[in-house]
């Protein structure tokens, strides 16, 4: 969702009255007045019938499309069977396949050694456990984050989230955080980390000592930013060098969206915590993990707890999603083959747009064009719905529009909604600005 | 959990070698050594055929018990027909057919006009979208807290939690909150507020002028503590007059654990904000509301926001479960009636141990009994777990053996659980102490 | 200077003009339109020669009166010969005189091994030293205050003082304190620490561990609350049970204002740490020093600095003044008669104005009258500068008429200021209220 | 003082045994174990008869030498008749005096109508009062500094101060403050305020909104770093186009150290707050102001406050010495020339040694040459002590030695305090290193 002013359009998008029964801040029903009902694969289906694609995928929580067939079997068995659905951290069976399944097809492999945190249902719960962790072992307060960043809503995550407007829903000052520019923050113009290696080796800097730094390694919601694999190594060797714990939010980039499960192995780095959530069950099931380093291991039993962190049937759909999709590089091979395609028509589409300066952005599947400004971006996006096409928003003024189909997409789905993308880009930038 | 320090046996607790792959911060896990998977009702199975009866009944989240049948047909459906499962804050059928029910249902008879926030899939988020709203609204950054109150373990909900184990999870000061002694706090001999009454009364108090009060009506995890209905209504009353917002977390106690939906019914009181989680799927499935006063509606669309906070299969659950149990008063009054069987039955067994100072506590079907020390709680709940029913400890020291029994409990079952409990208590009081 | 609303009055208070130049942050100039010019002992004359009765002595700093004969030889010849004025903490032969007079006649013979710290030129430096320390020895960030305390208006040492308006100049939230009653504050109907006990008890409480307590051993700027020595010792006895440090804020009360050279003398308790400046120079010179345990004495050199420590002129009156004043008990003695004599006067007061309420309070020369309101108090002090008298207000509504007057003050002298303030109160309290 | 390791000498510095009194957080008396006592113009005299040329100045706080023989006259006047000496904010002969001649002969004639806050005796009080003012006017809480400032040692002072040893000291999180690149901070690769500029205008950068920059244009402590005029302008230009308050902390640098009276005025630049003390009072007396544009004059009266904001000696020798030194440029003049004279010497110096990487720093009478590393520098201050000649270090490692004499140094001493230097410098740098 775009941070942007919200479109005149918004104050008349209650199509059918039970809005009001919500508060106002809902947001992406305001873009998509309609009624969804029905999901499967890149597909949703409104309740009137209308199709839509969905180059979405909740935020890319749908990495491998709604209601995945395979997932959707051991899922309902799995209910019918009254098996246990909600476990705190008791031991369960479903626990126990997840998390053999994680280590053995997805830790192991990558010569990770990691333990695993359930830090509750959602990605800022991944997020706050991580930084409290990253605090605790260090003993110092401060975070390291990066321009741009979108950590999560809840008050730690909040604090590392760089977006004025959401940090403004804060209601007290946003403390122990300071952002850093991320990669190509100045166009190349200034060297890498040239600022934060002076700040940390200078002792009359200011800069109080950070316990961590937190980096996703493309930042979606501020504006599909993708960092170069030796910027990312760059930063694991800052850290590694200045004694900082290095935690990679892949929460939306992870889970194959740019390729590898990580979205970090390309570069080659192995960050000390590792937050996942969204895609991570598969079927959209809440759920997320803290991944730590083994000697981080310290807190003591029920220091971090919550309600809803063993969802059993989300671990059901997790483990059966890292078999059915990690067991070769199948998917990963697809994934990249898919985002070389997408990104070769964002190239054209660029190309074709000159006096407009738009830039192509991404990698793997999570992609983008950005526009000249946010008014334009949302007008894109509207006309793409009006054409069948779910795509939203993203960066600081919202001007990026953003493409997160799931991985699973067809071949031919996806060319249908790049069609509409660059009949909606035709349609808003041959006409005046909305 | 408690916050008690671990027994030992605790070192020893890994029947199975897969939690090696977990951080060590599980609790649970750790007093109950066994792998469960099966659990209908308020019977739970684990994996080697041992059933257990379950009065703990997911830290109160299954107050329908564990895979409610009629919950469970409507969600197997739900998902077999395709319908839609992740859907942000886009507008679902099942999302519709929520906020109707539950407002028809639940607000609408009680004569409460709130407006709904989807904050997230869990009661931090519930926790984190009050505190943040009541924070931007008044513009003031300080809430008042109870102690041995439990909001959860993200910053913004750690901040206003008592326990200092789990505070000291956060690696930062916890700042924005003071503590003020909850009802009874000091057993009767301290007049109520009379200190909360100065501080605010005295601009030289020194006390921010706070944006809210957070409370829990009955404190779970601080211990069973059941505040008196007319505290609760001098709390409302203080607020009222100082023009600070009261915000009831009902995450634990709401959903029928006391009688009424809403644990502050009783009372007589109107929050400005309320918080649900825990029970309100009915199955538990992740799922949390923050209840808004209209005039509090004051976010910009997308100024709070989630990812799992549109999970429809919990909407599909949470409306069967308000159109099976609240549409009528059969469930408030069997749950009054077990309370009070309960009831009598902990105060006959405080009657028996006269030397041991045992204390009867709780409302409805919330219900402890405390022991001298933590110590003796932990070897009460061990032995109950040999005997083959779950119950855990609460309060500040894990001094007191909680009974949350799912609400559909039977009397057979509440009885046999009863009846391990005694047999428990016998063995330890009678024995020398752990 | 009181908390209260600035009477009318104020707008009307520039007698000459060169206010103008002046910021509106100024307040005693508003209440006292005078331009002064000379003074001794309790006489001070403006420049057209009307003379007043200081009873306010520079709000505690000149216990000794105006210009004292004896120290004003001594800094005139230290002036005059041309010696260091200025020197940091660079040794001196005045630092070496001071420290061993205060060594010799003040801190052995009460059997008190701390050490010297200069803080910098003024009170708040004190405090903020004393903060600073307690907490980075502890390790811990809060500090328990007391309502109605005043500490002074750096951030530090603001957050540690109760006065709502003061606190509002802030403009960041203040954290790391939190308000407990002082002695009375309940009118002796809950227990003494009470509700401290049970928190610092309580794992549950929320009560963030505390690095030190902070007290004044009588408010003076809180409204002349004088803490029984009972109290106090209960106190010291509670910091000492639960490793807290205390903190005595001797700088109003200390240097004999009470009758002994520190405040808290008669009550028979060690603080860890005490505060003093105003009266230490003797002469209203800026000095001000921390006196800390010998094994707090962990800073680094340097750690803490400051560019008017070494102010020598004021070390060299306060040597003299202690010399002259404290080598003895004569001046102890005087102060309790005096302060007796006041003490008698004013519950003389208090009987004759049975309808109105009032109330006479303080230890030693620390006295004050409290009026119904801040309106009365400050009509009375108004009343009082017309017949030539100066008198304060004080307390979180400015409802005290605060009586400072210098500890040599003569009886003559206290048995005019007190007729004056018979005079005024007679015609405050039987005309119309202001 | 520097913030680099201590000497190993530091531990045998006590040469009378009086410093046993005191905390060990003393530090200039280490590096110069001796006891002053007298002190005229440039020369220090220790008790045993030594003289010592002055190149410290008080920290700058000497600019007219020690016991200049004007203000000594006019202040043995003031003390001799009696006249206030102790005032806090009443009006005062002197206090007018002060005012009127300050407005008159330094605010009028440079244009500036900003209105006076006394805020208390010492600098930390003028950097206090001019953050919280800052923040009340915008209702932010953030503040920009720069790397390596140096603002004060009480809690809202040093949380703007980059010092990672002074910042230590405070015991709490440092918060609400953003450090940025001072001039040059990246030997001119990286384009002035790059950063900064981004930040702010980027609504994802994460900053916290500024209420102000608080800014040195010659940072003293931070190693003599001395900002261009049109680097300076281009901050004033950067806060004016984002509604951010200009602060300068003139505390070091003004009254004439770099020439002009306020050192920002060769720059043509305007604070909306200028912070004034060392030097102020001509005389090494504690004084300090806040000098603010009236339409800041937002505090209601007492909002801020402290005892010693009326100390009228101060204010005597500091109306006297503005008289004496501001009524024509002749000081500026001589201040620009001797500078200049330094700076050749340097650039001399810097010549001599080319295999050192010497750097020649500072503007008008603050100057500095930059070693290696801290314990060159130690040792050159060292010798130039036992030559006799008071120099101190300053940068984050102690790397620079600053020069800092009164700006009445006649050049006979100036060449004479070189020269030592020169032969400090070259004992240090021929021999083996230290």
């Amino acid at each position: 969702m775009s941070t942007a002013p919200v479109p005149e359009a918004y104050a008349a998008d209650d199509p059918t009255g039970f809005t009001a029964l919500e508060s106002g801040v809902r947001s992406y029903s305001r873009a998509w007045p309609a009624v969804f009902d029905r999901a499967v694969g890149a597909t949703v289906r409104s309740e009137d019938g209308t199709e839509y694609l969905d180059f979405f995928a909740g935020a890319g929580s749908l990495n491998y499309g709604h209601n995945e067939p395979r997932l959707k079997k051991v899922l309902l068995e799995y209910l019918a069977d009254d098996r246990m659905v909600h476990s705190l951290d008791m031991l369960t069976a479903a626990r126990r396949d997840f998390l053999e399944t994680f280590h053995d097809r997805i830790l192991r492999p990558r010569g990770l050694d990691h333990k695993v945190v359930f830090p509750g249902p959602g990605g800022a719960n991944a997020v706050e456990a991580a930084l409290k962790l990253a605090r605790k072992v260090t003993g110092r307060e401060s975070v390291i984050t990066f321009t741009n960043a979108f950590h999560g809503m809840t008050l730690g995550a909040l604090s590392v989230t760089g977006s004025s407007m959401k940090r403004g829903g804060a209601g007290v000052p946003l403390v122990h955080a300071t952002p850093m520019p991320y990669d190509d923050y100045f166009d190349g113009d200034v060297p890498d980390f040239v600022y934060l290696e002076r700040l940390l080796a200078d002792g009359g800097s200011g800069l109080n000592e950070p316990a961590a730094v937190i980096v996703e390694t493309v930042q979606g919601e501020g504006g599909i930013n993708a960092a170069r694999a030796e910027w990312l190594r760059g930063l694991a060797d800052l850290c590694s060098r200045h004694g900082i714990l290095l935690i990679v939010d892949d929460i939306q980039m992870g889970c194959g969206r740019t390729g590898g499960f990580f979205s970090f192995e390309d570069a080659g780095i192995v960050p000390d915590i590792v937050c996942l959530s969204k895609s991570i069950s598969g079927y959209g099931l809440p759920m997320a993990l803290t991944l730590i380093r083994p000697e981080l291991d310290v807190w003591e039993p029920g220091e971090h707890n919550g309600t809803f962190r063993g969802f059993a049937p989300a671990f059901v759909t997790a483990a059966e999603a890292i078999r059915t999709y990690w067991s070769d590089d199948t998917l990963e091979r697809s994934t990249l083959a898919k985002g070389a395609l997408v990104e070769a028509h964002l190239n054209s589409v660029v190309a074709r747009y000159p006096e407009h300066g738009l830039v192509s952005k991404g990698r793997g599947l999570a992609r983008g064009v950005q526009l000249p400004d946010g008014d334009l971006a949302a007008a894109v996006c509207a006309r793409a719905f009006a054409r069948g096409l779910l795509v939203e928003t993203s960066g600081p003024s919202g001007e990026v529009v953003k493409l997160l189909p799931p991985l699973t997409v067809t071949d031919a789905e996806l060319r249908r909604g790049l069609g509409i993308l660059d009949d909606s880009l035709a349609e808003v930038l041959a006409g005046p600005a909305s």
